[in-house]
Parts: C-alpha cells; sequence; structure tokens
C-alpha cells in the first residue's frame, strides 16, 4: 500500500511531471524530482509542487519507492540503463509514454530483479509543455491505462492503480501491450496524421476568414510537438503505417463511390457513420 | 433599400429558414412562410416566427418582395422551375445553399428578366434540424458569403448585403462561384469526407473507453444528414475529387517519411502545420 511514509519522485519535470507532483503534494506525500533544467526545479519548488528536487541525474534514487518517469521516450531508455544499479531495492518505477512495446520490455530488461517497472499510459495532455502549466485538474477527466506483462507483480500493478486513483482520473483500464499499442495507432497517432495532413495539404492560411468549426476541429490538434511526436511514431512505426493504410482504403472507398455517384452507397456510409458517432457522443459534443 | 415595407418570404421552413425568419422578426419585418409540412408552419406561428403560412406551393408569391429559399438543392430547382412566371416583378431572391455552380445559374436563367436571383452561403449551421431549433443567434459568429454573377445587379447584391447585416452575421464575404466552390469542397466537404471515413474505418465503437478529445473533434460532424450531403457532394463533386486526391497525395507522402523514417522530413511537416494552424486560433482554440 502506498502511505504517507512513500518517497515519490519524478523524473523529468515537464506538464506530466509537474501535474503528478502537484497532485501528490495535494495528499501530503513526500515528493521529489531530477530535472536537467535548474529553471524548471526552481519553478517547481517554489510553487510547492516538489519538497526537494535536483539537477543531478541519479539525484534521490537510493532513497525513492516510487518512481514516475516524465521523460522522452529515448531519454527514458538511455536514464534506465545508466542507473539501473542505483534503485532502492523494492522499488516501483513507471512511466507516461505514449506508446509501449518499445518501451517496457527492454525497460524491464535493463532493471535488476529487485526493481519493478510497470508500465503506463496517463491519457491526458495540454497543447502547451513545460512546468509552469502544470494543473493536477487535467486528469480529472482523463483515462488511464496500466500495460502489465508477466514480469509484474499484483501488488507492484496495485500500487499503479492506487497511484492513478490518488491523481482522480477518471477511468482506469488495463490493457496488453499490443492492445494499447494499437489502440492508440487509431485512436491518438492515426488522427495525428490527419490533422498534420489536412494542414499541410494547402497552404490554405488565405481561407482564415471562411473557415468554420469543422475546419478547426479537425485541425486543432495540428499544433503538435515536433520531437515527442517523431518518437512516438517512429517507435510505433507498425501499428501506424497500418491504420493509415486502413484509412486510406476507406477513403479511396469514398471516392469511388463519389465518382461513380452511387448514392445509395453515400448515404449508407452516412448513416453509418452517424449512428456510430453518436456513441461517442458527451454531454455537447 | 429594405424598410419595414419589404415583405419576406421563406420557401422552406427549417432550421435555416427557421432562423432567419426569427432574425427578421425582431426587426419588425412582416414574414411569410411556405412549408409542404403543415406541422412546420403550425409551429413557426405559434413561435411567432412568421406571421403568415401556408402549404401552398406558391403561396405568397404575388406579393413577396424579398424571398429566401431554405429548400434543397435539387428542390429548389424544381420549384423555380415551376413557379417562375409567378413571382411579383421587382422581386429579390436568395438561397442558402452550400454549393453554388450547380445552382446560381441554372436558377437566373429560369427566371424572368423581371426578377433578380443573388445567390448566397450563410456558413451557420447546427447538428440538428428541423424549425423547431430555430435559433438567430446562431449567425453572430458565422461568414455569410454573397456570390454575385453578371446578371446581378448592384442595388440585387446590395440588399442581399444588407439583409445579412440585418441578421448580424460576424463577417459578410463575396466570392466567385468557382472561389467559393472550391473554398467549400476544402474547407467543408473534404473535412466532412474525412470525418465520415475516419468513423468508419473500423468498427470502433468498443474504443470508447479509451477516446480522447483528438477523436471526438475529428470526428464530431460524422454525424451528417444522408440526404442533404450527398446531394451537396454530388452538385460539387469535381471540386470535392480534386481536394480528396490533394489530401491523398499528401498522406501518401507522410506514410512514405514514416516508412523511410525521415526524421528531419517527419519534424519539417509537424513545424509546418503546427505554424499554419496557429494562424486559424480563436480564442480558446
Amino acid at each position: 500500500m502506498l502511505n504517507k511514509e512513500t518517497h515519490f519522485h519524478i523524473v523529468g519535470l515537464g506538464l506530466m511531471g509537474g501535474s503528478i507532483a502537484m497532485g501528490l503534494k495535494k495528499h501530503g506525500f513526500t515528493v521529489t524530482a531530477m530535472d536537467i533544467d535548474p529553471n524548471a526545479i526552481e519553478y517547481a519548488l517554489q510553487h510547492h509542487l516538489i519538497d526537494e528536487g535536483s539537477t543531478q541525474e541519479n539525484a534521490f534514487l537510493q532513497n525513492a519507492d516510487f518512481i514516475i518517469s516524465g521523460l522522452y521516450p529515448s531519454v527514458l531508455l538511455e536514464w534506465i540503463n545508466k542507473y539501473a544499479s542505483e534503485f532502492k531495492p523494492g522499488a516501483l518505477i513507471t512511466d507516461v509514454t505514449g506508446v509501449k512495446a518499445q518501451i517496457i520490455e527492454p525497460v524491464q530488461a535493463l532493471l535488476p530483479e529487485t526493481v519493478e517497472f510497470v508500465g503506463s499510459h496517463p491519457m491526458a495532455g495540454r497543447e502547451t509543455s513545460g512546468v509552469q502549466f502544470s494543473d493536477c485538474k487535467m486528469f480529472k477527466p482523463a483515462n488511464y491505462i496500466i500495460v502489465p506483462t508477466e514480469k509484474n507483480t499484483e501488488e507492484g500493478i496495485r500500487k499503479i492503480h492506487e497511484f492513478a486513483e490518488l491523481l482522480n482520473f477518471r477511468h482506469i483500464s488495463v490493457l496488453s501491450i499490443e492492445e494499447h499499442d494499437q489502440m492508440i495507432a487509431f485512436l491518438s497517432q492515426l488522427t495525428h496524421v490527419i490533422a498534420v495532413t489536412l494542414m499541410n495539404t494547402h497552404d490554405n492560411t488565405h481561407l482564415v476568414e471562411y473557415t468554420g468549426d469543422s475546419f478547426r476541429d479537425l485541425t486543432r490538434i495540428a499544433k503538435i510537438n515536433e520531437h515527442l511526436w517523431t518518437e512516438l511514431f517512429l517507435l510505433n512505426k507498425d501499428n501506424l503505417l497500418q491504420e493509415i493504410n486502413v484509412f486510406q482504403n476507406e477513403l479511396t472507398h469514398f471516392k469511388q463511390v463519389l465518382e461513380k455517384e452511387d448514392i445509395d452507397e453515400m448515404k449508407r456510409l452516412f448513416v453509418q457513420s452517424t449512428i456510430r458517432r453518436k456513441q461517442f457522443d458527451r454531454k455537447g459534443n
């Protein structure tokens, strides 16, 4: 069980790390953090998001019970590789990475028997990045996905669940690595590819005056962090290519139907999309 | 000039016709309406959206000075064809149709010299349809596009402009038929095709639990009136096919870049989409 003696340590103090720190501090836990940027640490200290902070990469590892990585995927792998032997025996580690196959198994392979890594994915975010935008309220409407492997213990998985509850996530679920990465390829990565592609289709900025909600809705996520998303796409490349192909085939089907003026099939497609989308309705959208 | 003697007549009393009636009544104008559905007329009378109504297709034509068609495109052409000789000399007609080439010139060709048709497109709408959802407040954030041809008079165009001002449209502009239909093919029709296609790509309803804002944003407009949009797409088929092709080429480019793991080009595409999308920002999105 997590208790007031549990020492949480956050590695990488960006929007996600800072928001998690804020959520934990509200419950009175001891929270430390490491970030190579002294300004991030300084900000978090001043705003009481953490108790102590350091820019030294392996700071607090000997004492931390529960470590949350807010690092970029590539950086996480390097960091674990470098400091695998320095964790406190019995420590539990989790992450926030949006893809799992290329992260969880490599990380688990690097760690000693005494340290457990349970992959997880808080499906929350903002268009902004940086610790100064931290806000633990962003977890409230969001999903939290735990992605265990056979290397994980029931105790470890239970603690991660408890952690997500502490942060007030709306819905906590468990998926296998394959289920998670396929789901993310479709729901999140394909949608970002479409938004970016639509925005890049023409130099369309002269159309601002005529733009209504439809175009704005479809392109909101075309504002995208090029470093993070390039990593995430490459780490889930096969699933994402598969989803792009399926979408392209469906689009080609629509194009052919329009070319042939197959009115019945056009209407069938519209009715089907309408019925399906209604199941995704929340109040107001 | 429009004045208190101007008799407005609305043909087809759905969401758009009803909302226009409401906006005009607020200014104290005389507003009549025709709809083949007696319930629509009854509703509009009870809610004081109109002064008089009829289910007779050519009702009020001898007296109406300013006629607004809220009919479906195919129905508008039939209706004009049938009653072209019954309009009051000097009458001005406009419409609300979302495509223009296949509407304006055929309608103008059917009308006698004494009656002027100026095509226009109020870019407002709701996911719902029917006169009972009428709300003239929906015009306030919306664009109004006037699409004149060489057959139109300065006086006629000016009156349409005045009409759009009365309804409180945010921005009123003038486009040629070609400019309008190309713009609509990209900003509105292509976005609907993408949303419908994304919704039809998989039977994805088991993913509801994991769905975040990105997917909901991209598919909101996949709830679509299959009768109206089938007509609109077919009436702008060539422009829409062209836009789908350009989008598909851009998507294929992205897929190839991902396949090759061309990190520099991926980042360039993300930076470009981010910069462009920022120009479309309104407060909050």
